[in-house]
């Protein structure tokens, strides 16, 4: 066997919950010899054909752990499973104070230590209105009623008997990112961009119903998508989007939707703000006009430089962001780094990805992972060498009808200051000499 | 508003777990009369614009269930989400007897109740043969020795900066099926088919490690994986395959793999039955011919009708199964009803799905839905009237190499009754004028 050489200058920065708080304490306190003492215990791990010793004994004495010499836990230990124990700083956070109550908040997804474009149901962003419900499923009941034929009532047995599809979409809160219009530079990704997840969803498309029911096609524009939590959430959608795309989905990545998701029923609006995707559906009725309940026409509409109010905006626009390196993560060492994050369109499909080092001077075209679908999250990866110096990495998306991402600049010169919705602006990331990654804002 | 009229007839059978005990009880006892009540209940329960009231009390009684007039529980209530209380019978479950211990048994998906291709994290099957660990990552290492000109020893640090990948595959235990060799007709499709999943997973190509340890090209042929448990596991994977598609992956579904499945490291080798894809991976050796280890030799082999063992397969071939209406499942009524499934190639992309309701003397061709990935399971779909009478159901996937899925009839005159491993035969379920769906082998 050949002879294993330390390699410096290859420790990379780690996912929250990676490091345990013992290691973070001696990073901190410490960072070289940490690295140092790392390498050294890896490169003297090799003791014939294993290397699977614990990395912080004596180096001198080359034992194999414990999970290499007995037996392990049964299958079915857990019938549903979780997380390794290590992985538990990976979590949904709140940004306590945002709301009144805790019912009628947000928590984020945490975007800096997720991979590819499937988000883990369990780590799915919430926002909720009026808190959230484990509603049973076998009493509840969707209403399809208005500018229709004939007015129904669906089981979810009925519901499960149709023809249904499966679909791959992004999800976005209309106000995701929206400290940053107010120049309030949230520290880490996972609060900044984290009201965004990405899901397979399965269920009957609208136009199924619709027919079903016998719709008003004279007459009939609008539907309203009403929930049946407490918040009285309820949003117009155009007939148009209705018939399109639109699902009435119980399937989300592979199982049933979770509580917090809207359990048993919700509406799926691809490429749409997520506040139309209303969770625990139960009515969706047919109209000539829209609706202008509050939360379309109170709230979830832009303040525009000359005192209008946008209403009924929908379409989430072409946005991507750097997920690694993000506000908060260090790098530990210079030399070559992958560069990752996610890239999206309300519109299509992410035609392409730049990414920056210098603050936007210059451009290199990232890899885009496979697949990339309309409507859905698209990974992309980019190699970099980062020489230790001072750098500002930014991402900009380019969608298939050829729109591209904005600058600050060009996003507040048509939009103004005061909005808290639609903040689609380039993300930049602040990378200091010691290795510290820092939100800031570029114009 | 319209009037609702009660519409018989279109209550669907549902997914494990779905209805509650007592519901199961009383259509035990007399399905007929839960129907007209139920729809009964649904039809009475329009009030104003609220349908969502309970469906066991009063019909007389109008009210808003709990849920729609109480503040509901608040946002990272749980900061790692789990399925709803109602979805606690959707569970693996051991084959108890398979194995002598259950630390290397298996866990079976349940198909019957799940969506679209990605297998939700908690729900993949497991098949471990030592058992399952929850490995430190801080502590694992990865080597890499044989025929290189540098021998390496990595950190998850090291793997985690490297250039890193994102692809959607399934992953078949090539005992998948294997009871019904020996016409053992098991009740679910969980049990016949559960050791089957897809995941969305992310690592760096392994021809990126080879290349930096500098692979001997001249004299390396073949590449031995092996876990870090106590069960020896090693598989030989070759070269070529080795150096094409193959991932040293540390991401399942947009988080860090589960210790069920090899957390923190584990092999993805795209197309090829579950054994190679070992888990809890701390080396790679490079060789040049294959180890003949004992999951190579004595497992994992085929018993030919001529009395020789057929060595050294891996690729899975093309195969389907309808997951609903499936084995232990119940038609409740006859009428419309979506017949869904998947199906699967390791060679590639499934080109199309032919859907039989008699015993296959006729084949429509279903709906594939999107994405069809190569690789991956595909979801499918077809739409069917039940006209009350037996069936036997039975689905048959073509992949885009020409490769027709066979009939038992087919599968046995070449490969004989003895084997265990790699049935990828046309499988059937009988539906009787019960509306009663059971495992029944068609030759």
């Amino acid at each position: 066997m050949s002879q294993i050489t330390p390699r410096p200058g290859r420790i990379q920065r780690a996912p929250e919950g990676f490091l345990s708080p013992e290691q973070i304490r001696e990073v901190s306190a410490g960072r070289r010899d940490f690295l140092r003492t790392a390498f050294a215990s890896a490169s003297m791990a090799v003791a014939g054909t294993s290397v699977a010793r614990a990395a912080d004994g004596d180096p001198a004495i080359l034992t194999l752990p414990e999970h290499s010499t007995t037996l392990g836990r049964p299958v079915a230990e857990r019938p549903y499973g979780a997380p390794s124990q290590f992985e538990a700083g990976l979590r949904r956070r709140e940004s306590p104070g945002l709301t009144r109550v805790a019912g009628s908040s947000v928590s984020f997804s945490p975007l800096q230590g997720l991979f590819g474009i499937i988000t883990p149901s369990g780590l799915h962003f919430e926002r909720h209105h009026q808190g959230w419900h484990d509603i049973d499923p076998a009493r509840h009941r969707l209403m399809i009623n208005g500018l229709v034929k004939e007015a129904r009532v669906y089981t979810m047995d009925d519901l499960m008997r149709l023809p249904s599809v499966s679909r791959i979409h992004f999800i976005e809160c209309g106000a995701n990112t929206g400290m940053e219009w107010g120049n309030v530079a949230v520290p880490t990704v996972q609060y900044s961009h984290g009201m965004l997840s990405c899901s397979e969803f399965t269920g009957v498309p609208l136009s199924v119903l619709l027919d079903d029911c016998g719709i008003d096609r004279k007459r009939a524009k609008f539907v309203l998508a009403e929930g049946a939590d407490g918040s009285s959430m309820t949003r117009t959608i155009s007939l148009d989007r209705a018939l399109d795309d639109v699902l009435v989905a119980w399937g989300q990545n592979g199982e049933m939707l979770r509580p917090e998701n809207g359990y048993p029923l919700r509406l799926v609006v691809p490429g749409v703000q997520g506040v139309s995707w209303v969770k625990w559906l139960r009515r969706i009725e047919v109209g000539d006009q829209p609706w202008a309940t509050k939360d379309e026409a109170v709230h979830y509409i832009d303040l525009m430089p000359d005192g209008t109010h946008r209403q009924y905006t929908s379409i989430q626009e072409c946005k991507s962001v750097i997920t690694t390196p993000s506000g908060g993560q260090t790098l530990l060492d210079k030399g070559f780094h992958n560069i990752t994050g996610l890239a999206w369109s309300g519109r299509g499909k992410v035609k392409r990805v730049d990414v920056s080092a210098d603050g936007g001077r210059n451009w290199r075209t990232a890899r885009l992972e496979t697949p990339v679908l309309s409507k859905a999250l698209t990974r992309f990866n980019i190699d970099w060498v980062w020489d230790g110096s001072p750098a500002i990495l930014q991402s900009r998306a380019i969608d298939e009808t050829g729109y591209v991402q904005p600058t600050y600049a060009q996003l507040r010169a048509v939009r103004g200051t005061r909005s808290i919705y639609h903040n689609n602006a380039i993300q930049s990331w602040k990378l200091a000499d010691s290795g510290d990654v820092s939100n800031v804002q570029v114009f």
